[in-house]
């Protein structure tokens, strides 16, 4: 199958971030570029670039959950060839803070909103887009959208200037089925709009359901190396970089990153396929209780945790 | 997609002896057939059929890879659904060391063999057919198969008395349209015969492998509690339990299980996706050399690592 179309977008420090409240080092992230970008990566996501004023608790988080220009350059004095994105939240950026493309180093900017704030979202997408930046807007939570709002949500979608639109699998829940579903309904009805695909592995099928995504027209491609990413985490770059056909990609430079950075990283931090977050997966529902079970003492109680996540009361 | 003709073949004790040379108490394996048959599971492969009489250093393995008949009544005094399996090997097995099915408790004998050995497999298979026994045959390293033997074998295989012919992805290489690419070939060869798979997570795709499979007809789904087996593990028995549609099956029964034993068992003992199984995967080679590396002082060195393995000398 050809996907040599596919654009890989590296999101390990963003969605990473969520995991070790972005406590990576300076090191980390210098080495981190300099293996995508030995590895032919497209983008990397370098992190957040919402406003601390906006945010509480903010002071505890390291420097990539808000991205100022001056450290960027700091960090990466010499670009290579991968370009830099950087993602924002809806009522959590200050768009005065962004300064035109081409005075940052940032190419890309991407709008996460949930559908109901979709019109928000491409506000946001309009002003980037003013500013020079490649865009993209991506609709979490999709598994919970029910077709209506997301009809109209496209309507609005077709007539803005979005670049690309991504469909964004929040809980882990969906299989290839599901994605083929999702990626022709996008094609259908937005035939002017590049898609982009963002998974999470808590039913071990973000690997295969991106692939899917590819082999259907699917351009962005969103991973992780080592799949480093809230809860579950997400498609592990490095299986992207060896297994996408007719690609520039290189695998060996994400091997030399995984042995000096991740495996401590991943002794320090968890991520990945666990239990609870297989009963959040299967369930269609926000990691957020199973990140707060395996918090507490009660961690390897599973059982419990799934009758509990089962009990009906106040569901109807 | 329908998959109500699946029938979920548990091989937990037998793949994952491979992992801690059959290191498993009788509790365990009770508590497991015990999960197994409350979840609805069809088939427990307890273990291997081989004869100790047959294989060097066979005293250190636990009795999981020696069945005995006397044994086996004591493990499992009183029986339920599930119906119970072994796996033989080729050259290892006394074939009079089994008994009739009438006087055994096992239900399925299961024949691995490479693709050079399919004959005297077969010959095995009629035996234990005879015998009274459910019967597999299990094709192993299919990714390594000329064309021209597996459609001598098919030939062979067509008239054999064989209920169920497996497609086992040994090395963990093969995706979705790998497997779409065996399963219609299998079909179109084998319209007799009904279809079974055992996949391996080296890339991460055993579970959707397995699916993608079982959506196009096959029916014996080889999988493993939390994945344990030999390298990279197997698809996970649990994923199954919650994932196929139309099914009778349960998943609470397995996460007791895994509450109790596998979260131990998997700090004792080492299996599923790390980065060298990933390489002899993507180089559609066997794990030993991957297992031999994380045997070593040298385990997380994976950049030398995958240069050893792409280094064509002597492979011209």
């Amino acid at each position: 199958m050809k996907t040599n179309h596919c654009k890989i977008v590296d999101c390990t420090v963003r969605d990473g971030g969520l995991v070790n409240n972005w406590d990576f080092s300076v090191e980390f992230v210098q080495d981190l570029y300099a293996s995508l970008n030995a590895a032919g990566v497209d983008y990397m996501e370098i992190g957040y670039k919402n406003s601390p004023k906006l945010m509480k608790g903010s002071e505890a988080a390291g420097p990539w959950r808000f991205l100022n220009e001056d450290f960027l350059n700091k960090v990466i004095p010499n670009k290579g060839d991968t370009k830099l994105s950087a993602l924002v939240d809806i009522g959590r950026v200050d768009e005065n803070d962004i300064l035109p493309r081409s005075e940052s180093l940032l190419d890309l900017i991407r709008v996460a909103c949930y559908i109901k704030d979709v019109d928000k979202g491409l506000d946001l997408v309009q002003k980037f887009h003013d500013l020079g930046y490649e865009t993209t807007i991506n609709i979490m939570a999709l598994s919970n959208v029910m077709d209506n709002d997301l009809v109209e949500a496209f309507q609005m979608i077709k007539e803005s200037p979005v670049d690309v639109v991504y469909i964004v699998d929040s809980y882990g829940s969906l299989d290839h089925n599901d994605f083929k579903f999702l990626v022709e309904k996008f094609q259908e009805h937005l035939p002017n709009k590049r898609l982009g695909v963002h998974t999470h592995n808590n039913m071990q099928l973000a690997f295969s359901n991106t692939l899917v995504a590819a082999e259907l027209g699917v351009e962005l491609l969103d991973a992780s190396v080592y799949g480093m990413g809230r809860g579950a985490g997400n498609c592990p770059t490095e299986l992207l970089l060896t297994h996408l056909k007719n690609t520039k990609y290189h695998l060996r430079p994400s091997l030399g990153f995984i042995q000096k950075h991740m495996i401590t990283m991943r002794e320090k931090w968890e991520w990945g396929y666990l239990i609870p977050y297989l009963v959040t997966g299967t369930l269609d529902e926000h990691p957020r209780s199973a990140m707060s079970l395996l918090a507490s003492p009660d961690r390897d109680k599973y059982e419990e945790f799934y009758d509990r996540m089962m009990t009906p009361e106040g569901s109807f």
